[in-house]
């Protein structure tokens, strides 16, 4: 077929020069060769699957795996997920340093640094995730089994992605735990942004629409279901409108909380240790612990106040 | 590059052996010969491709698909499907028998009957899947053509995975039924149960953020739109803080009922044939046929009530 | 393994026939010749990655770009989607014809026509994508880089996939842009309707459960949060029940509007420049410039009136 | 990695321009737009296996097909591939009719007509294949079954190969015909010009190395060893020097013929029924049913005539 | 495109049914349920990829593999390459025993038994292919390290894949060693049968049109070149016609030999330790050691016998 | 399946010892760190595709390849192509450099280089290429045309490989060269030492058995028919019995000479130009120009000298 065969085509030539002006006057001014080098998502997905095979050898390995084996899986695995890890932490760590953030020496060994301290730190992930697994099973009275939850629910595979994302947020690899976020929100509908801390024995039920803000502070034994956001109520915006920057402005929610579906609380506030948030709770100051918060009690600081997150 | 090679490396047998002793000490007490197999997702994938493809050739089989040649491609397609879902059938028995559900004799053989049972059935998921695709037709201004719903609508797909994961469900293999299911969630954002019954012509608009319970009995002519849970409002703890499992704690909704937007209705209750149910509403007790509920009525029994899903 | 080896097996025959019965018996009495071909949505994902890499090469394009073969790559890259998009436009065409929509002749041309007709507007879809970049950093505290942000936020790709999606309708090729829509929707969990006409520098955040209509009118500098409805609040149906397609039904939201999470505006309302819309707010009425809408202003009408999308 | 980052790369510019230079100087003048379409060699590399498959679908079809299964994967495998070496087929004649073999008209119809005729043909493909399978199994003291032959002898791939191969020849896919061969001549060493007529239970043992000329005629039950040539002894040129294409050049080999390793027949001569070849031999001349021919006997000629293939 | 819309299309019935009733006359009468499984070529093809990067690592392994990720690679790879073989040894018995060679019990743990005692076997086919390795170094002047010899040269690949092929023909399953003996000839153009039993230090180079036969016996430190046949002169063959499978009928070549280009030894014959067998010599006697034959001196015995493999 | 699942399995942790002494045992005594990067087949795969389709983009480029794009194409793939070979060039001078070949300095940079002057030599190939592609359409009674020669001959496959092999060795990176060579052996059976320097207008027919060795010199439209050696006679060991590398020990083949099928040239010996040897000649002599030689001639020196390549 002789599409573009005639006289004009596609016109490529003038659409690539259009193309080219536009990358030029885009607000970044692009040039490639400064701009250090992007991730690849893919890449990452690659990583977290191999990571979670190697915490989880016996749900996330081959089905017929045998405890003879399971080690050299584990150790084979990390191993190339270690590496697989350590460019995508090099490419990263460029992109910080075009863009002013940290050197551009000692890349490679810097990236080399920062995955051996992730290495170390896997099995603390491994425990914490026992705990979020084993709470997943005791809060839904659907579940017929802990491997099951492990292996099928949305909430413990958002909470995996954020553990190891968490890690690499503190470790000094911002985006590329970002990245890691992404992909557990187009996954599973829950937006948990890797700067939360987050405690043990954490359950998210359904998770669709679950939003968690960057400074957020998560205790033990929370739970959350569908439709949730721990937002930031407003912010600040610097002279020239642009937001300030790593303020705590999301909340603090204490161990032992329960929110119900699609409530929201919103600004740094406190959920005191125990309480219950009732589902559509509209919420935007502290709670003492044990308080009982249903949408009757929520409405009056509604017409007082009513921002959104 | 050197990565690793230098004193220590990514200390592999370190993290190797602490990860061992976390799987010896985890909850379940993990060994890979004593688990069972656990089915594969991505085959799990293959196969509600391979059945969609076959109740619909028109539209997910070879764009060139031609009359001639249809039966032959659905035969084909079903056979090669039905094998790979035996093996996983298979699996998720060994997986069941492992967790004291079942036995595992003649694993192979009950699989088969299983496969062939849920063979039997797919004309009438067929049949059912009509009366769906019909009602997204008809119930979206948008829509240009039934082939366009059947084709495109996250609804549409939703479903489809429900109707097969519900008979899997019934017919015994849940695990499966419970990861189709997830499968559906996290393309569409519609997270239906597979143990939901839910009659024909059913419609879900949009769809994210949708959840339907285990016990959730669905009447014919029903349409949901994004955000509505149908869920329960809470649930018994035996003596030891497990959830008792199996008790109906979802809603009835009966014939020609509509759910906007963002509405929860939650617990055991019984939605009257014909109602309206309004954007938003939070909904815990029963209403007659032909009610049409508003936030406004339904606000006097959150401020009595107010618990979540 | 004997599977269906002894008599019976599957019974493929038998499921066959009464597939193919359903077919012949189906609403649209499907015949695979007289339907036209419809579109691959596997194709339309590599058309959308392959034109996002050539509207941003250095952030979708191969790790290592230069800047010495950024032309080739951007002109090869557009050259092979051009083609495979063409291919497409002739299916969605071929199916339009054989839905009576539009004729049977001449498709390849057409095909072709509309193809160049897009690739001519792709600098302007880059243009208007920039002021959306641009946007989305400076309305999320939490985004550390502009590049960040055209990399990892759900609202961008979303509205990534829009400007294409859009400009494919607007050209007459609507079954394509509501697959690509659904790709969208499918990965943010965002579902905007290809139709919808949005201005310049617009952001989602989150984006889970936001819903855009068909008809909705969104000016400039508009930013919405999750959850988010810009709905119809009914439709009017033709006598034997089918919605009258086409009609005006969804929100004019005018420049500087911003809408907080699980907010609904529902109908031909019109949000006055400049207001600001609350969290969980249910609106169906039109507000002035300017205005401040908290979920206790916006009660009143809820009481009146209480429809759902 | 910065590679090409500095003053001049890898002068991109500089070589596309030179490369450039040299199409629009090479001897046939490239132009892509008059060159009508090439085949896809990795397209018949799948349409010889879909064939194959559906020939033998014990043997090259899945693994586990039952008797209940197989008519249907036979007509899945047949349509698909039909559909593909349609494709091919036009593809392959818009070659010829751009080099002036055949016209441009109606190419769709013409590919479909020949692709249909080789379809009709291959039940008889198949009867032939048999004898020849057969042969196979009785002329190797290693064959251990007759599947086994079938399955893993590279004699057999080639003949299967040919059999294709030679059809379209005849049929009017010269190219298609020589691609095909070439992909046998790639995975087995055996170089059969498609032109070649091969009759029945036909066997080559071990076949590196083995050519057969286009105008070669060989008989039933004929068996070669590997390094056999059957070729052309020289060809006359006409008066610029290009060999006169199309005469009879190869030999004539007739029924009952065995050739030994390595021995060379060349021109049109004819090997009487029943003879038996000694490996090595050179041979230039006919010799009637029955001989036994030996290095010994072959030498004498040698010496009077000596040229080569 | 409407191929094969019209009335008849590809006359799939036809084909499908004669394609049938020649399956059903085949000499083999095939029905897939009767005849076991085959092994799959694509699945060996992997599984001597496996046991290759097991056995030497550094070279085919990972690019980037240290010293203390070495031995969790080879147990990984061992372990999946065993359950991956595993598999096809099942079949291949599966496949005897449908042919009536073994029986139908136990084939599991049969296949199991036999995988067990290929693994336990690998550490002596290292240290073969580790003088392999080693003669070719010191064989070829072109050759610039031992690195280079192992990764490159076709004779060692073909020599690789012997090993491994005939501990599965002496261990009972010589028709997946007959596949594997295939896979090195398709690529390359040596064709070693698995039963011929090679001692240490040996070394093909060039290689393409090497024939070895199942009963050959290769001494220690012999050298081949490109185009040797050690084959068979005649076989003898029963009162059907059918050849007498079993008997020895290929050379005993001593330790020591060097047989050079094209030259070809028939049948059951002695080539003494330590000889020279000179290029495109013929050779179908027996020669004491030392010997140096030439084309002169073996002519003489070609004029008394000639006749072929 | 249990395998392995009962005590011992496969024995992994004895053999993975047992292969690890192996390796240390191993003539080199192997130790990954220290042993440079071993390039990668399958990307040198890659990269030959990649320079072949932009050499001759109307070939082996995208099948609808239009005039107007087929710079960007030729750009594109050059770049992608270039950082591909980049990389391998990298590996291949590191793995020089454990070798003791070349320094570990400046790699990437040296690589680079390297690269960057292959870049530049590719028009020079193009041009030598297309007098090739030439000379097999005028060789070859049965070619149908010079596009045919280009997309079918394995013959022109070899010299393709071989003039970017060719190209590499004497650039500096022998082993690429090597692995390149060896690539185009295993597909067409043509196996050319890449220190081989041929002349313009060079055609090997058929191919398969076709040896020219490392020193080998060929003039300009010289002709080689299948099985055909250019070979040395023997090579000089030093005292410890290793060959002495780097002598020229194969022959001269100067202007217009035709060699025939099987034929053997082994020696530094000059064949005079237009000169024409036989089928099966063995020749370990210098012939004048013009001669032309039979196996008659040649028989002479074999008595009197006989030994092989």
């Amino acid at each position: 077929m002789s599409a573009g065969g005639g006289a004009g085509g596609w016109e490529l030539d003038r659409i690539v020069a259009e193309l080219r002006r536009a990358r030029r006057a885009g607000t970044s001014a692009e040039r490639c060769t400064s701009r250090g080098e992007l991730p690849s998502r893919e890449a990452l997905v690659g990583i977290v699957a191999g990571l979670r095979a190697a915490l989880y050898p016996a749900h996330f390995g081959p089905p017929d795996l045998t405890d003879e084996a399971v080690d050299y899986f584990v150790g084979q695995t990390l191993d190339a997920t270690f590496r697989a890890l350590h460019e995508q932490v090099r490419r990263a760590l460029s992109f910080d340093a075009a863009h002013g953030v940290g050197s551009r020496d000692d890349l490679p060994a810097r990236a080399e640094a920062l995955t051996r301290e992730l290495a170390a730190r896997l099995p603390r992930v491994r425990s914490l995730l026992d705990t979020d697994v084993r709470a997943a099973f005791e809060g839904d009275p659907a579940a017929k089994s802990v491997d099951e939850t492990l292996f099928c629910y949305p909430g413990v595979t958002a909470v995996t992605h954020h553990r190891i994302a968490h890690e690499l947020h503190v470790l000094g690899a911002p985006l590329l735990a970002r990245i890691i976020a992404e992909i557990a929100h187009a996954n599973t509908g829950v937006d948990i942004h890797p700067g939360a801390q987050i405690g043990a024995s954490f359950f998210i039920d359904h998770g669709t629409g679950v939003v968690i803000g960057e400074t957020t502070v998560i205790g033990e034994r929370v739970r959350l279901y569908q439709g949730v956001t721990l937002g930031a109520k407003s912010f600040p915006v610097d002279e020239s409108g642009v937001p300030i920057k790593g303020r705590p402005r999301h909340p603090v929610v204490e161990d032992d909380v329960v929110v119900y579906a699609g409530a929201s609380i919103l600004g740094r506030v406190t959920i005191g240790k125990g309480s219950s948030i009732g589902g559509n709770v509209w919420l935007t100051r502290s709670v003492p612990p044990g308080s009982m918060i249903t949408q009757a009690q929520a409405r009056s600081e509604v017409f007082a106040d009513g921002a959104g997150i």
